[in-house]
């Protein structure tokens, strides 16, 4: 093999596609992948939230980290989610170990971004999806769950052509963890957007505010968004 | 349990999501489900395909059986496919044994389909999505196989909060078997599009008009769209 074909291949063997919401765990993974060396192309979906300000982080992320993007409109209107509809209330100040799914729920998300994900991968080549879930601070959503991300790796190699390795590095991580990661790795904290309500500030009582604040907090760390 | 609630639980047990393309397929398993007594909802899917004339068939089938439907538009422009790409020629009469993935394959299409439906089916109570999908003459589409369908199965009933059960009745039957059954069902074959290529009348040179033509002639019947 010559050179300019090993050179082809090592950069092949790194190529990926991230799932990038703009929150701080999709950045913070976004950070950790290209300074283990990966070349990336993201998505990033418009799916009604609320908090559609995330959508101008993640832009501005890749920009920022000469990253190629794609923005995706989806159309879930059947989602009965406090994230999408206007007339249902995003749960402020909730009891949080609560078993119960919260209305922020947006049913079939990560299946969705993950199908879009493994479609573009196997048509750019790329070897890797890489999506921010962790299941500590996940408010019970199914879809971002260890074994819902093994499921759908398998699901995809079996429904594509190529093999393809869904890398979730944060998976068991808490967002106190995710937050010193970030902070080791530069990640410009002041474009990640964590609100639900997607105000000009945080609401600070959403669950999504809550944990990145107590996170901030517990590392004496200052939130540029505060 | 009272007898409303009973009915109630009976007639959830018989709700399901069908994927209608407007193909011979999709419209032989509607028919049939519709025979066993499901309760269906139908997703119709335009993600830029050449032959958009199924949309008008899927319309017209969901229209004529009572069935609510949603039209979602995909956008999936990485996909180099000959069904979505002007630039690339559909491929008019090839050795279809071959083991090569054809141009008409589209990356991740049934994989995003059935995200959508699991979405769709969570939100609104259906336990069963139903596909058209099967092998015989599935061109070597790996999105079709029973290994794939089972595995998204399992990854979205481990990725949402319900269980779901994904119906591919078709799997094992040849085209000439689902013409036959189409024809028992009084599937109504005028409302049925094939032709990869979209014109006016079928091509009678892509696979897909091959495959149909010659199902409908071993069974000595007559395809009225032609």
């Amino acid at each position: 093999m010559g050179a300019r074909q090993l050179m082809r291949n090592l950069s092949q063997d790194k190529k990926g596609v991230i799932l990038l919401s703009g929150g701080l765990d999709s950045v913070t993974t976004l950070y950790l992948a290209k300074d283990q060396g990966y070349k990336l192309s993201a998505l990033i979906f418009y799916y009604g939230q609320r908090h559609k300000k995330e959508i101008n982080c993640a832009i501005k992320i890749a920009e920022l980290n000469g990253i190629d993007y794609r923005l995706i409109r989806l159309s879930i209107p059947w989602v009965e989610s406090s994230l999408t509809k206007k007339n249902i209330s995003v749960p402020l100040n909730r009891y949080t170990n609560s078993k119960e799914l919260p209305s922020t729920y947006v049913s079939g998300r990560n299946i969705i971004f993950l199908s879009y994900a493994a479609s573009l991968a196997e048509s750019i080549n790329a070897r890797y999806i890489f999506i921010g879930a962790h299941t500590e601070d996940y408010s019970g959503y199914p879809d971002c769950r260890k074994e819902f991300l093994e499921g759908m790796e398998k699901a995809i190699n079996l429904g594509i052509s190529k093999k393809i390795k869904i890398l979730y590095p944060l998976i068991n991580k808490s967002k106190k963890e995710i937050v010193a990661l970030g902070k080791k790795l530069d990640v410009p904290f002041e474009y990640t957007w964590s609100c639900y309500l997607g105000g000009k500030r945080p609401c600070k009582k959403c669950d999504s505010c809550r944990f990145r604040i107590r996170a901030f907090e517990e590392l004496g760390l200052v939130d540029p968004l505060l």
